[in-house]
């Protein structure tokens, strides 16, 4: 376009190729200086398996962090974990400005709230639907339905052209709450030109359109109103239209509402301040589930994806302090396992069961919809826009694999890339010119862990292997001044022929020892590595196991 | 019954209210003495993220040992892992003799065979559909189809009336190997009388019928005719009729078979023998992979459930020496993922598609059908075998309860029992009546170490926060000789503030010592726990998680 300035470029520096951990950048420059819109800044769970000990991924941000002086700021799509669940941890490095709609500046005010130690973060509020500036990116705000309130796609105005920036969306017709997607504004973008489409992919295996959430709401109204005894659903906590639709049904039979876990507490509180439960009644305080009657009460549960310290799981464990299931009770999984979590899920529907506690889920029966767009869906997106170039993010190769093939079919051009690669959006046709760094850092603890750092690995092999310590006190003629102390964590007690491992272990020790020349007993370094090797070899004998072992050789 | 001995007993020793695991023991006589018949005796798979380093759990069978001298014998229904996965380990602290068909004889010897060390255990066979007597009971085998060959139902004839014991099976007019279920036996059966019907619950949530393996079979042969690229199929090595269906399709259209995977060799390998692949042609070597043009070949290949180390985690990560795949091949996965195994699957999936590899599941495709009963073939059983009790087994407790209440409605009493109940199924209406002792044993390594034992418990203490390891060298005076000698393993290396964690530890040691009255440090226990309590708290201080602390003091 005459007279731009340098490139339009776009990177994704997470979200692509995985569930969660979305961040991806716009840039507006040339190499020599761009200027940025970071769009969105998520968390990814981490599986025990793989990561043990670790609960969050974030995206590993260095790259922004050396260019943070030309980041204009970062808009937020909407406040799911997996857009917004990155900000409280790595914001200070940056201190760019945020812009996000009333309700997601409120979520993640609570959230902030909550936890000691959280930044100050000052967080720009625009209205929905609104157009502002960021830098020398001009936004503007589309709505869409999706699973939480106030999500919005992006219409990005350069003078290259137009992106649209879709984040997490849908069609339904009927949302529950707030608006449905905008098809006016973005039959409208379609119209003045758009360079590219950058979509949303998770549900891009599944045909047709999801149902509308007005379904969910009417089977769940059925389902309260049938049931005799007590009812818990349980469904994510940011979901404020489910949370209102079994607000109204249990209304509509003379049940109380009764909200229990902290997730749930929070966004119904933000709920209420932003107006998103207007109309609806007060829901009771924990307290009151103990004297309400069976059949005049709903608890209203965190824990559908099975998280072991969430409500759910201590309920199902009978372990809460205030809510107890039993006999003729039912609870509703108003929810789908997200990978990964099916066993963790498994394991509470089965202690419920055991209870004699019904559990209805969407296996059965429609209390679940997804807010992502199915195939029939992501073409109506395209025959509106009209992209001239799709690039498929949020989701797995598989996803992001049909999402691409889907948007061949509807015959528009298709880009597909990695995190980290650099797309030149314009001038010309798009086209990777370039990498940045990407990467993970854990959250362990409260400490921020690079992905390549030795500590998860360590402890992995832990976990696998256990490990030998042993101390010794070696003298400056080569003698030990003390008995060798040795511990094994982790590691079977006895051999198969009912031998000690521990003294299997010590004999390697002394004979490894007395076995080394006299003079090399003198180099602590080669004590400890000749140990070392004659412990982990004399257990894998025993155990075909090699267990991690660290010697200390103390010189007195 | 008039005359009878004693009481008629039974009890799951594991497979109820979880998957795999099967082992059940039938017993005649009274409190004093029973004689014994063992059915089953399967391994159950750890999850990583339950149980670090193991990957085989087994029945705790001490109750088993005590009573070894009276148990007539072990029969086994079919040779699914999860039925006889635990004999190599288990059997020589019984060494009771064990009766088998054929194929499942064979399959048994052929695992022994590759496995070093494993027991001589000879092996009864006896012939399909067979009546014959195990100590007091008069057994005879009820052919099944199933998802293995050779998969029997038990008929149990005792003084105190009959037990079918299902084991694993379902309906399937068409199983492409074996004869259908045996009907007519069952419903003589019926007519004969039935006390107890000890059945299958794994589907007894899914409504209908199964499909046929047949129409899976039918499904594999349009997917492998239209394919242009290479094909690889995985799926159970042992499901033969699968196999066998792979190799009429690929022989349809021309196409070679190479089998890939050590499990799929085997199984491969006793078919023949068996004679279950009679008529199939001959399979190529490995090699011929390599040179065989890629419309030429069809793959059979392990790792249906996403097993790391299995061929098609290895192919997918281009890390098979012989066997790779590339832009335009077609992988089906002839299967359906265990629960917890979806995380794993979808890995490999996604690095399939990464390289441009088309992948077919059972999502799109009638490419599996599960060897297990829907509700309309439990109903069909119920109605054929008119046992006056059903009691529901093999299954989670979702499993368990539907397929009781489906016995319900069906106007049969139904009886609802744990791992460790002891059942007495006659004279008399059946009713738990004692508890025998049950658990779980790891195998780790090559050992056999106790749930109970700490090594699994250390080792995933280990995963979540590492350890740190303290020598000291101490005095007789209570000085140290040497200076403290600190390891820290799984932590991360420094504080949100830059501080080195080593350095931070090793301070808390050196002051805690030196805080210590005079008299106290000559007591290495109390130096030991002091220390050890300091570090654990000074790092918890900037991680907020305290690793493990063992701290060796050797007394110079």
């Amino acid at each position: 376009m005459a007279g731009a300035p340098g490139e339009l470029v776009f990177a994704p520096l997470g979200g692509v190729g995985e569930i969660g951990m979305n961040l991806s950048i716009y840039g507006l420059g040339d190499e020599r200086r761009r200027s940025w819109l970071m769009v969105d800044l998520g968390v990814s769970f981490a599986s025990e398996e793989q990561l043990p000990g670790i609960d969050l991924v974030f995206p590993d941000i260095r790259y922004l962090v050396s260019e943070r002086r030309n980041i204009a700021g970062l808009v937020l799509t909407h406040a799911h974990e997996d857009h917004i669940g990155a900000i409280l941890d790595l914001w200070p490095q940056l201190k760019v400005p945020i812009y996000a709609t009333p309700f997601t500046a409120a979520l993640l005010a609570a959230k902030r709230f909550n936890e000691p130690g959280a930044p100050e973060i000052s967080i720009k509020e625009v209205a929905l639907g609104s157009r502002f500036k960021v830098g020398p990116f001009d936004i503007e705000l589309v709505s869409v339905a999706h699973s939480i309130p106030e999500s919005n796609a992006l219409i990005i105005r350069t003078p290259h052209g137009n992106v649209l920036h879709t984040g997490d969306w849908k069609l339904d017709a009927t949302p529950v709450i707030g608006p449905p997607t905008d098809e006016t504004k973005l039959r409208a973008l379609g119209n003045e030109g758009c360079l590219v489409l950058v979509g949303d992919s998770t549900n891009a295996v599944r045909e047709g359109r999801s149902p509308s959430e007005q379904d969910v709401a009417r089977t769940l109204a059925e389902l309260i109103k049938s049931a005799r005894g007590r009812v818990a659903v349980t469904t994510f906590a940011s979901n404020v239209a489910r949370l209102r639709a079994v607000a109204d049904a249990a209304r509509a039979c003379g049940r109380e509402v009764v909200v229990v876990g902290r997730a749930m507490e929070r966004v119904v509180q933000v709920a209420r301040e932003t107006g998103y439960l207007d109309g609806v009644q007060d829901f009771r305080e924990m307290e009151a589930y103990g004297y309400l009657p069976p059949d005049k009460v709903v608890a209203l549960c965190t824990g559908s994806q099975g998280e072991p310290r969430a409500a759910l799981a201590r309920i199902a464990a009978d372990e809460h302090p205030e809510v107890t299931l039993s006999k003729g009770d039912r609870v509703i999984f108003s929810s789908r396992p997200i990978p990964g979590n099916e066993k963790a899920i498994g394991r509470i529907i089965n202690g419920l069961i055991d209870q004699g506690v019904e559990v209805i889920t969407d296996r059965t029966h429609l209390v679940h919809v997804s807010g992502h767009p199915r195939r029939a869906e992501l073409e109506d997106m395209i025959s509106w826009v009209k992209p001239q170039t799709v690039i498929p993010v949020h989701g797995e190769a598989l996803h992001l694999h049909e999402h691409g093939e889907l948007a061949r079919r509807c015959g528009v051009k298709v880009l597909r890339c990695r995190n980290g690669d650099l797309v030149r959006l314009a001038p010309g046709a798009p086209d990777i010119i370039d990498e940045v760094p990407v990467g993970r850092v854990y959250k362990d603890g409260v400490l921020l862990v690079a992905a390549e750092a030795v500590t998860t690995v360590d402890r992995k092999r832990l976990s696998f292997a256990g490990i030998v310590t042993v101390s010794l006190a070696l003298t400056d003629k080569g003698q030990l001044a003390a008995d060798p102390a040795l511990d094994l964590i982790g590691i079977p007690e006895r051999t198969a022929d009912g031998q000690v491992m521990a003294e299997i272990a010590y004999n390697a020790v002394v004979a490894t020892f007395d076995s080394m020349p006299k003079p090399r007993r003198r180099d602590p370094d080669a004590v400890a590595e000749a140990v070392r090797r004659a412990v982990r070899a004399a257990i894998a004998e025993h155990w075909r196991k090699k267990p991690m072992c660290r010697v200390q050789v103390l010189e007195v």
